[in-house]
């Protein structure tokens, strides 16, 4: 959750709700040094990464979604490309070397400000542990696939597009939003 | 630009730059109330709208690249899809209607921490016309392209696509990162 913002973060002063010259929505704005303070939606990014007929899978350490299974993913930080943050987030949270394959899917979570971007990826190796966000890293195949405890509904998405395309011999990329 | 954070903007005290427990990276971090202020990549989003063989373009009224031409994108706010903003920008920017078709390039631009996304889409009737920050608005063919005044690299590198791509008779989904 962001924190709100009443002050100016450059000068200290007390911000205004206003509709900048030129734009069509509110703004923090400050009325002593002139910033405009945006708020943009983010990227969270991660991997699909697959050893045979099995998916690597994390169970969160953390809050949101605390003992329920994700896939590998994360945060994109500035200064990096969406396939960069994809691998460090699989190494970080899952200790696990991959080889990014296509990007997948693409799903806007508009009420939280978010957009999910999924690679597949191949699993270079099983040297997999948990990384400091995990409690637990496992593959699962389809059959064993713990439907009933997947953390977000970007990655249950994401898992039935992976069986659905695998069936069919094709893996397209999906891209869609969240209602 | 983003302004500099030396304030804490939920309770104005001065901020620290530090690594929060369970983080690997510098945040600058609120000692007083505990608020960290991540700065994260944001999303560019827009659309290569197609009438016939000719390419909707917008020749920028602002900076940065005032005077050269781009397509239809601009920033994603918060509380949209990312369909929902290529189509926002596509109606503010050059005052046009389409259709969306798929997802065409994502582009990451890290050292201006940035993805651009770019979507096909039709477009669906020639009443268009320069938004606020457009200067000018028209269609070009492959020939008539101003190759030396395109305003951004990813937007040059998409049109690249488009044309070679349509050569072919099929259109993939490109994704990339600048160097």
């Amino acid at each position: 959750m962001d924190p709100a913002i009443n002050y100016c973060c450059r000068c200290a002063a007390p911000v205004s709700l206003v509709v900048p010259p030129g734009d069509t929505l509110l703004r923090h704005v400050c009325p002593a040094c002139g910033a405009i303070h945006y708020r943009n939606p983010c990227l969270v990014v991660g991997t699909l990464p697959v050893w045979e007929d099995r998916i690597l899978m994390c169970r969160r350490a953390i809050e949101p979604r605390r003992g329920f299974w994700t896939l590998p993913a994360g945060f994109m930080e500035n200064q990096e490309s969406v396939a960069a943050a994809a691998t460090r987030e699989t190494l970080e949270e899952a200790c696990a070397r991959i080889e990014l394959e296509a990007v997948y899917t693409m799903i806007s979570v508009p009420h939280i400000n978010q957009v999910h971007v999924i690679y597949r990826a191949r699993l270079l190796d099983l040297d997999f542990s948990p990384g400091e966000e995990s409690l637990e890293v496992a593959l699962f195949d389809e059959a064993a696939m713990p439907w009933d405890e997947i953390a977000f509904r970007t990655v249950a998405q994401t898992l039935r597009y992976y069986f659905a395309d695998r069936a069919l011999g094709q893996f397209g990329f999906h891209a869609e939003s969240l209602a």
